[in-house]
């Protein structure tokens, strides 16, 4: 693995806790509103339609679509249910860009500056570009690029997403490696020729719920969090 | 101009002395291999071949390419010419590849930095994504995105990369300030609806040419640096 020159980054739920987030914006949008409402019900839910929308854009169902939209989309089926059906447009898309106000989990922001010194840090999200620089510049992520769905056009785990964001980079596959908290992110990107890191995210799911089972599998690296990602990297 | 949420920037004069970083690495390569050389006309005469090998690319003689390549179909044309017909393939590619060490102009990265408590600061070149994050991490320029020609698949001054790179941020072309040191650049992101910045880069073309001059035109903002540019910037 010496030749490993950048680190690809999953991010919903590998660098940022998406649900535990969604809770948050949703309590104080009902505190604001004077509404009540079972938050963790609602990100669940709005999550469960995610990888629907996705497949739509994957099966050609939809023409290229980039998750902002794919998210207002499902926000929109959803919103009645939840007791927000009387939202103006502008409490929407606020709501909507919850997913570029995601907090990252605790080890993350030190983690990737000792990674930065040795590595090319890109994001390989399924997430559109406007969101994670968003995200980054809130949280204080060090990305030296990103990257993944939006400029690649193709959804995680298509293979276009690893290969054109390798090309990218100016680098071969087995250069990359795919750091993520879900087997089948790391499955996908390990046929495509690269390297793979599995850090677990328990609580990705809540405290009720077990974290992705991908921790079986037979990656090059398992690591508890980042900052162990990093020790492991020798950085 | 209170709505300006991003600043792209043109990078080749505007953010380094491409001139300069290609003459020292002429002079190292001619020490190394114990020739003579006049470096200064080497940079030039490669320059020269950017934007008629862009044209290709732009009116459809060449297929997508992205800058790596189109500079070194540049370079492989001049290098006999300035004894360098002897260089094997490794030598060649880390010539080619002096477009990833560019040197930063002087005021560059105290000014970014200052800029990018305020605003998204992204590319907006012509540069390929590995061209800038290579570039980038060895001279910190500390961009919140990687964009420009390679992820908009269109060369400036074509308005698909300026419309695209926009659209990339999830912005409206008025919510962007294009900064660059020429003004062909500055004009064709004008007519895209970008807000211009103007920052005079005299020595772009050594001492005894005069930098570009667009500093005459009816820009957003004039600077002589980037530190006058944040300054004017109120950052």
């Amino acid at each position: 693995m010496t030749d490993i020159q950048a680190l690809t980054f999953d991010v919903f739920g590998t660098v940022v806790d998406w649900r535990g987030s969604l809770i948050r914006e949703g309590e104080k949008l009902a505190k604001r509103k004077g509404i009540e409402g079972d938050w963790a019900t609602f990100a669940d839910a709005w999550r469960d339609l995610y990888q629907p929308l996705m497949e739509r854009v994957r099966g050609g169902q939809l023409p290229w679509t980039k998750l902002d939209e794919l998210h207002r989309i499902g926000l929109d089926s959803i919103l009645s249910r939840f007791g927000l059906g009387d939202l103006d447009e502008d409490e929407i898309d606020h709501l909507n860009r919850t997913w570029h106000r995601l907090d990252p989990w605790p080890d993350v922001v030190q983690g990737l500056t000792r990674l930065k010194r040795k590595y090319v840090l890109a994001t390989l999200s399924n997430g559109n570009v406007a969101l994670l620089v968003n995200m980054a510049k809130r949280a204080g992520l060090p990305w030296d690029a990103v990257l993944g769905a939006e400029v690649a056009r193709a959804y995680k785990p298509q293979p276009e997403a690893y290969a054109r964001t390798a090309g990218f980079l100016g680098l071969k596959p087995e250069q990359c490696m795919m750091v993520a908290a879900h087997g089948g992110d790391l499955k996908a990107a390990s046929e495509c020729g690269f390297r793979t890191a599995f850090v677990a995210r328990p609580l990705e799911h809540g405290p009720n719920k077990p974290g992705d089972a991908g921790g079986s599998g037979d990656w090059n690296v398992k690591a508890v969090d980042f900052k162990d990602l990093a020790t492991q990297l020798g950085c």
